[in-house]
């Protein structure tokens, strides 16, 4: 679709809010721990940062949730900052093909996750990123990281949250232990755990977490303020990544339906990216069968097909 | 990387060719069959054609090989034609996260395939594409439809490749009978081999098959004859589909480093999609642990690099 | 239990067809062919032949059934007969964790099934009973053999259940062609699927059955006839697989409750040995969840408490 | 084989030992643990205690080692004893098919073990054990229980080995978080691991653990003092379970060739139960691939061959 005039991002956003707001609700919210269970199945937001800096946003855009497995698009790129491609050592690059935290694969290939983006390899992150320091300080860090590329000192990470992670992240420890026991783990299984666990429980707007991503839309460069937060080909890598992994069993179909790099949270929030264009944030917390916020799967399928952003359209 | 001046496309292949002339040879020939086995390992062409009508080629370039699993693009592209969207009730879309030729995926989910460019999934395809009709009216509907996309008339089926391939093919003829035995076939079992067996075998050279898939860079038209092949957004889903699944269990990692849409088959050749630029056809015999060329990836990644083509950048 | 003073094993089976009686009808009938699912459901008979002569008999015990895998006994003990314990390159001893039809474990451990009674196991052994032959002289050959051990002329091949198998049977022509994609079948597919599918439309009453496996309870000596069928250490050892693996996934359960060597078959019969003692069959359509006769493994129970027979008593 | 006159035990043992010899070292000694990694290879003990009070003995059979898995026999029979049959609502009794650690198995089959005998299995009967106990007071059980059984005070746990099995037991750890991750554990994992690492740990030598294991062999009755331990239909049970499970993925193949239920251990330990006649244990450190002992096997092999003893046999 040639986007020969411009697009007006705000009347879009308005028209799909529109359109779903009869379906608010759907979807089965995370129900794992209590602070998720208790959220609003009715909350609905959505922003769009381009990356000429107009921004437009919709419902509960405001409103901060909690990120979870987005986070780690952005842990990702903090342990290509500190290890570079040695990180692919440690950790595989392709789709799984199971549940996001299926131990069935990690046993059969030897303790080593297929990708940063399943909990298993994202756990690994958390390890590289740890790289000798506490895990206050690296927590510390995750979180300066995201003040920082979202040019907003007041995220945090919800205290609730982390707590009940901890209590209940069985099936978590599981995959910390296991991967230990196939000497996958260079710090203690607590401490890495404690990084995992909190980062995850980052909570943001969805205006916020747009603004965050905006440097994978811009070849590595944070519009915004000028910085250069990676390589342009690092941009580009990272985005492959979100498109072949991003959505757990559900990256094909997201790939399908939407046509760009993205990368959801059980919280009901997805980043996406489309390339040389914008940022897009959503969240609704109702989750599809593949553990994907179900109207936020929608609402970016509408968005990409009014916009025509698609990274394979011509 | 912006593309201000032209590319000079001849100039990047004869590079590329000159900077792998001394690897030639290097990788694993497929020798399940013998007229596969019998193929000169050093062997190396590569076509790029744009789409506003210009060809680029290097190397063995206007010598047919055997296409292979390339040959699942547009068998699949047929039966989105005869069927539509109804495909995916019988074929999934995500990555299969295992070996091309893997049967334990089909058992754990009910003998349905992950997506159509595994065998089985293009098994499924075939038995699709039948419809009632006979397997050669059916062989025949296949050849027309590439000859009519690559305007060339002399595209043939190697015979010897499709007999050799119905006489070894006890892997496949285990997957179609599996399929069969969870009712999910309607053909015949040696109806749909027959089929199977006999686009396999389909030879083309890199400039016959970088004109084949042009339709799929230029949002669904063939440019030289200006016939619309599928719609725009069909030929976003068929590159989304190579995008997440064309390199078997490789497929994350030619996103990572060539950013392309691609479908790879054992006789060595790739075919790529630039979206909205050209179509390219590598051809290399030696393989890679994946089953995808070894050379002929890197190739990609060369003229990824070169030109600055890639989905994922901005 | 100390048996100071003889059973009277007639009044023993009647008391238990009496209890039975009641419920006869349960389980689910075989019904992926015809000729099985047209089986009566409230179908019973049981018979125990002893190693000093004595036969007791209730109910059905005279009419035939289809024994299915109960032939897989018989034609180990025929491999055993022409190869010995090189058997064992080519299958396993282990049970197999599974369903009887799994294709997944038969792909991860390149192709060598797991043991001989589950079905990939069995098509293994009658590949290696061909050993050259035609395919009707080797089921000509199990026939007799079966003749032999139960001195019964009267023996045969029901014709409609082979046919019904032959046409319907894609799931075993998928593990017979996926071993020969391993290399691990010496004949063609179909000659070894042909003996296959005959010797498992056997057909034989209960008197017949136990007859046959007479030899197993008594150290390999056919007591009847006093003919060796085979040494002492192979009864034995042929035990052994019937206890590990004789009743697919629900084998270990079988050895807890009944704590005899069996084998079991779709058609609802099983086979069961009392070392020392006697050999038993039982006759009922009505399968449980792990494709055993429900009512007859209910009916063992019973027989292995009020005889006292158990391989794990004192 | 007809045991017409008494079998000379004692002569037995020695012609075993005296044929061992030239072998002793053979295997891999357990490494996973310091305490386990230094014990000499060499080693080789056996010891036959019979139902009607002889014992014969033969190399370091009063030398004691680390029983590890052959706890998990009477942690069964603890178990059994304080919930009866409702155990097998939280563990299965079906041969596992796959490596005595495998964590495949328990998320297929939703966090129910497969077995008592396999390692998630015995964890989940620690877990029944404490029935709200402390860690302490259920391991003080366990030792007494042992020292009951083999009538003998002097039986401890090695704190060097439960200490190294705390360390670096993540796999377990991996186990036990999983179960837990799908509600199946009622007790801390700390406290269920505990136990486990505990009755693993406790050290016995050959004579010690065959008194211990007589009351298998003897209908549930300890013949020495004539307590009945468990009822004579509970020692079939677990005499089956032994038989079925006990040899982890090489119990097939230990009913193929000793034809007697036995419980092996990492510690290089069996035990064996003879039914009727003996309880039997035989320690030599070597491991074979399936992690049993490879000359206490063959030790066990060659006892049953020399006694007549099989469960299998007339």
């Amino acid at each position: 679709m040639p986007d020969t005039q411009p697009l007006d991002l705000q009347a879009i956003l308005q028209e799909i809010h529109a359109k779903l707001e009869p379906r608010l609700g759907e979807g089965k919210v995370a129900d794992y721990i209590p602070p998720l269970a208790r959220i609003d199945p009715r909350k609905f937001g959505m922003a769009v940062v381009t990356i000429d800096g107009q921004t437009a946003m919709v419902g509960d855009a405001l409103e901060p949730f909690s990120i979870q497995s987005i986070s780690k698009v952005f842990t990702l790129t903090l342990a290509l900052g500190k290890h570079g491609e040695n990180i692919w050592k440690r950790v595989g690059r392709e789709p799984s093909g199971s549940a996001f935290n299926s131990i069935v694969q990690l046993e059969q290939e030897g303790g080593k996750p297929r990708n940063p983006f399943i909990n298993a390899g994202a756990i690994t992150i958390s390890d590289l990123i740890l790289a000798g320091h506490t895990p206050r300080e690296v927590i510390g860090e995750i979180v300066r990281f995201m003040r920082y590329l979202a040019n907003d000192d007041e995220i945090v990470i919800d205290p609730a949250v982390a707590r009940s992670e901890e209590a209940t992240g069985f099936r978590n420890a599981a995959l910390a232990n296991f991967m230990r026991a196939f000497g996958r783990l260079d710090h203690p299984v607590e401490h890495v755990l404690g990084v995992y666990f909190h980062h995850c429980a980052i909570a943001m707007n969805c205006v916020q977490l747009a603004r965050a991503g905006l440097f994978l839309a811009n070849a590595g460069v944070a519009p915004l303020s000028g910085h250069t937060v990676v390589s342009r080909e690092r941009a580009k890598r990272i985005n492959a990544l979100m498109l072949t992994c991003g959505h757990y069993d559900g990256s094909g179909d997201f790939a399908y339906h939407v046509g760009l790099p993205g990368k959801s949270g059980v919280g009901g929030g997805i980043l996406v990216v489309a390339p040389g264009k914008a940022s897009i944030a959503v969240w609704s917390p109702g989750l599809n069968q593949n553990g994907n916020s179900l109207l936020g799967s929608l609402a970016l399928d509408m968005l990409a097909h009014r916009t025509g952003w698609s990274v394979f359209g011509a």
